[in-house]
């Protein structure tokens, strides 16, 4: 299901299989958290360059709820989306978003942001839920470590986080979801220490999972440690099986974590700072409010997408500041395919060999910033 | 400029031409106050099937100031729409939405809804500003009565009107924007006194616009009151000319105006009622927020558009329930596209000449609502 076509270094360049079409890793999964990414029509994500999108399991149960979308033919035909889908297990969205949590054995006992109502997900719930979505890449059901954590918090994370992927790839195996072509990820947790990280990942390689991610980084630890903890990791995940990232990141942390061999990311970051007017370029991050795009006729940037091939920063400068919903969405496009396009580069870079000095240079002109 | 292919009974089938190609009539514009239409992207606005946009000279001159849209090339190329566009004298916006406006003999002082800056609109800045836009149909500035209005009150609206259209039509003339195939539309005012109507009609029809607009209707009158009014000023309106109904109207109103031999029509219902989740049909307005379309896998309707081709009423509900920006997007798309549809059906029955029996039978339909 996953072929390595390229090494490059540590970096890869691989494809992965999935019942919705292939996959060219590296590649970055847009967030459809409700079943939409937020502004764009699925028309217009496929139209930047999409192959896979995420969707929350948690964000989805809560409403409309999975039976909800297993009834009306799944998540695919839900919401229009007719390549790959990837949902996380909501575990994260546990323990970020929902009151009054108390952690068993057996699962999390949680209420719902929205209404309060009573809810539980443990290994065997959360595979169902995935089912009734219809993904095509479920993540098993994880105990994420805050930050800061001490140890011994963290190693009985760890441990159910192992006994839970175990049960959750054995009722995906029993219940053929896997022999039918559908992924199952583990998640590899252990906070900011490497040998519960590594006995982690050493535990999840053992149970032989189509694919592996790294958990519980970008949750407010500072960007190097997050950076030592996935090149501490790497070394215990298998080399040929797909390995994501969760939850990142900026256009420098996916450069350097495809560096260290990591093939697939997600991060809400294209769309949410599109809401909140910023774009990206080469050169860093601009935010149109400024006065000095008032009279600008230019685009964002030369780029290969509908919003930056047809208006100028001063049009949609003008959008933002009369809160038009318009902006939402030519700004998401130009970010989320800035993302999907970067992820491109490094795909033909690692194939021609220069991927680290390209890389590099490509890092230090965006963290100049100059424009 | 306009040419009467058929009349059907008092309908007509026309042809507009512009500077930015020819117009099919009869005709529904879709608003884009703020150079936008709310929620689409001129791509999707197009793909609808509009043949000519509504923008607001009252709005786009406080923001973002049609000095920054003439630098920019002009609205068109500001908001990347290549097709006609007609923009309004901003008159009715300054009745409506200003403060503390005074009317001299010279124009309208006022103050602007947004931050209270001071301003002043006449007939001669009212045609520079639409010149800056580069619109390809101007309305001359009127002074729109309320409803109800005194008599006495409406006959000096109605003097008024009549003086700023000829001033109006002199500077455009002097300036050369008529000759350059720029198109200006006089006002016809006058309430509900249907001879101030047809007085004000005959002194606009001497002036020779290139065509005319009823103006101060559907401002809270019933709408048989509103109706009489059309039918009362139609024969006074010039045959060859276009003759656009402005501000209205629901989809039985545009019927019934077609039927009286109006040719245009402008209206924010489709995009202002998608914001509140009720969408257009033959059988009447859903509201799609309803609890019975919870389940419902059927699309809006039987529709050749991008949102009722791709999307269960299931799908936006939820998108509405979980407020979703796309929920806009996909309602506007599917209510502007029912708009203009209905105006392409009408165009086809004048054209197969059973125009009067196939629009009492729609209209006879849509109101027994039956959902």
């Amino acid at each position: 299901m996953f072929t390595l076509i390229k090494e490059d270094g540590q970096a890869r360049r691989g494809v992965l299989k999935t019942r919705h079409g292939d996959i060219q890793t590296p590649i970055f999964m847009p967030v459809g958290t409700q079943a939409t990414v937020k502004g764009m029509t699925p028309a217009q994500i496929e139209e930047v360059g999409a192959q896979i999108i995420l969707g929350n399991t948690y964000h989805l149960n809560i409403r409309p709820g999975s039976d909800l979308v297993h009834e009306m033919g799944g998540l695919h035909q839900f919401m229009n989306w007719k390549k790959p889908i990837l949902t996380d297990s909501g575990g994260f969205q546990v323990f970020s978003l929902s009151k009054l949590r108390k952690i068993t054995e057996k699962g999390i006992e949680f209420r719902s942001h929205l209404d309060g109502r009573k809810l539980f997900l443990g290994p065997q719930n959360c595979y169902e839920i995935q089912k009734n979505l219809d993904t095509d890449i479920a993540m098993v059901l994880d105990e994420c470590p805050p930050y800061p954590c001490e140890r011994d918090e963290c190693e009985s994370a760890v441990a159910r986080t192992i006994r839970w992927a175990g049960e959750f790839l054995e009722h995906a195996t029993r219940d053929g979801f896997i022999e039918s072509g559908h992924h199952v990820f583990g998640i590899i947790q252990g906070s900011i220490y490497d040998d519960l990280r590594q006995h982690c990942g050493q535990a999840l390689a053992e149970m032989d999972f189509p694919g592996y991610a790294i958990g519980g980084v970008s949750v407010g630890e500072p960007e190097e440690e997050m950076i030592r903890q996935v090149a501490a990791t790497a070394p215990v995940m298998p080399k040929g099986k797909p390995r994501y990232v969760m939850g990142v990141g900026t256009p420098p942390q996916l450069l350097k974590m495809v560096g260290l061999g990591m093939d697939m990311f997600d991060c809400v970051m294209p769309t949410r700072l599109a809401r909140h007017a910023s774009v990206f370029t080469p050169h860093g991050v601009l935010n149109l409010k400024n006065e000095r795009f008032k009279h600008d006729p230019n685009p964002i940037m030369e780029a290969d997408n509908y919003t930056c091939q047809n208006f100028s920063r001063a049009y949609l400068r003008h959008l933002i500041m009369a809160k038009e919903l318009l902006a939402h969405t030519l700004l998401s496009i130009h970010n989320t395919h800035f993302f999907l396009d970067l992820m491109a580069q490094a795909r033909a870079h690692i194939e021609a060999g220069d991927y680290a000095a390209w890389s590099a240079a490509w890092i230090e002109r965006y963290n100049a910033g100059n424009q």
